[in-house]
């Protein structure tokens, strides 16, 4: 068997997420789909992806890794990964694209290995609403933001916190996470965008968090009070979750070599263990 | 009456272009409808467009003028024409936004006074097809695109010319138009993005000079070939129009003052007006 990495980007409008599910659209799924077509039922195993979206959520540095017999890779690239790419625009939908393709080693894994992921997410507060070419990916907030306001409430974020106010359920772990970098900008065009680097998120850890610095941007909530959260042992009522339309996944971390993927993963699977003093029973 | 300018966006995807079709869903007619209702059946009157865009075409900067009768613009606006800007927001649906409404002189004409249209063309000459999130806008091109080629080939378009090659099919009128500036540019994504100005341009003209230069952009045609079917005196059936969904109306220019918008609309009339030596019988 040989490990492919491949980096790919979607518009999650019509997707239901990434994860499988039965009966409904979902990347994973769509992905599957061409892979299997193209190197055989049952050829392609073990997908496993960096970010796994929910529904709505965009990507455009998706980063996930499959395992494929070594014959069929040699048969289906001839040595060259462009020619699966070129192969693969063909075979899926519009909405999916996959832009790279690397043999990698078996060290690497898309989730384990990843050292770091941002997302963006995009808000337009014109009085108009959101530009229609980008509303897809584009939060329409009727109330003017304020970027210093929302900047100055993200640096009370920064660092290795318990986000447990932030996640919308646990899962059997930790919501230890560590945000290393957490900025707000106006863009030339005037969308407000924030752009927030971790280690790794929870479930609806980024929409939380845009949810609460939101009411602070437009000046209905204190600079400090999304940081006051922190203290919270679970989720926190009065913080509204984003719509996932305004969020995209836009790039996913590495270590450098085949050595550095197998330690960051031994490192991170450590940490996600479930830990007894992490999952209070309430 | 006064007369009242509103600058629009919208999403050409789903509308068979600008202007109205029984039975179709057209930007002007969806445009229409909220307005009706908020002045009353009947009392908005001569909607007139800067670019009749067609079916697939977006728009970020299209701009069009309407009379409505004095005494229910006061009522409606109470002097604020924002407050009208916020209820189309609401009314409307979210693939057409508009961003700005202003009382202008009745001289101004959207589409008689302006001095200039300027159009983009996106287009993405990537293995791998175009980003999901941009493909409503942005052409899939499978032949890399040399950009210093398609620079050239588009410097030779400059000027006054008859652009009967260029015209799907004449107007009744002249076919003579005068391009200001035609460049491509590569942006930092990697998107290839052609910005072209003119006084105005033919049915299908932008369509068709991005079809004739893509075909020198990707190596198929010398770049001296669309300059020299500035020679035809009518179409060129050689040229491909290309696909409507990379094309962007993005600004209008207009004169500064009242006397600007009635002297430039006097000259623009004059120069459309059909002329005999313009139109060969065939």
């Amino acid at each position: 068997m040989i490990r492919l990495r491949l980096d790919l980007a979607y518009d999650g409008t019509d997707f239901s997420g990434w994860a499988p599910q039965p009966g409904r659209r979902t990347v994973a799924d769509t992905l599957m789909d061409p892979l299997t077509r193209v190197f055989g039922a049952g050829a392609v195993t073990g997908l496993t992806v960096a970010g796994r979206t929910d529904a709505g959520v965009h990507a455009t540095g998706q980063v996930c890794h499959v395992d494929v017999a070594d014959r069929r890779w040699r048969e289906v690239s001839g040595g060259d990964p462009d020619r699966l790419v070129r192969r693969l625009a063909r075979m899926l939908p519009d909405d999916v694209r996959v832009y790279r393709i690397q043999h990698v080693p078996a060290s690497f894994d898309a989730r384990f290995s990843a050292l770091w992921r941002r997302y963006e997410y995009r808000v337009c507060d014109a009085p108009w609403g959101a530009p229609p070419l980008r509303r897809r990916d584009t939060l329409a907030w009727a109330r003017p933001l304020d970027v210093a306001a929302l900047n100055a409430a993200a640096a009370g974020l920064v660092g290795e916190h318990d986000f447990a106010a932030f996640c919308r359920r646990r899962e059997n772990g930790s919501t230890v996470r560590a945000i290393t970098a957490f900025g707000w900008r106006r863009d030339p065009d005037g969308i407000v965008v924030a752009s927030v680097t971790a280690d790794a998120f929870c479930h609806s850890m980024v929409r939380s968090l845009v949810g609460a610095l939101l009411a602070v941007g437009d000046g209905r909530r204190p600079v400090t009070w999304p940081a006051s959260l922190l203290d919270r042992r679970e989720r926190a009522s009065e913080v509204v979750v984003a719509p996932p339309h305004g969020l995209t996944l836009v790039e996913v971390g590495y270590p450098a070599d085949a050595d550095g993927f197998a330690r960051r993963a031994a490192i991170t699977r450590n940490r996600r263990a479930p830990a007894a003093a992490d999952a209070p029973m309430h």
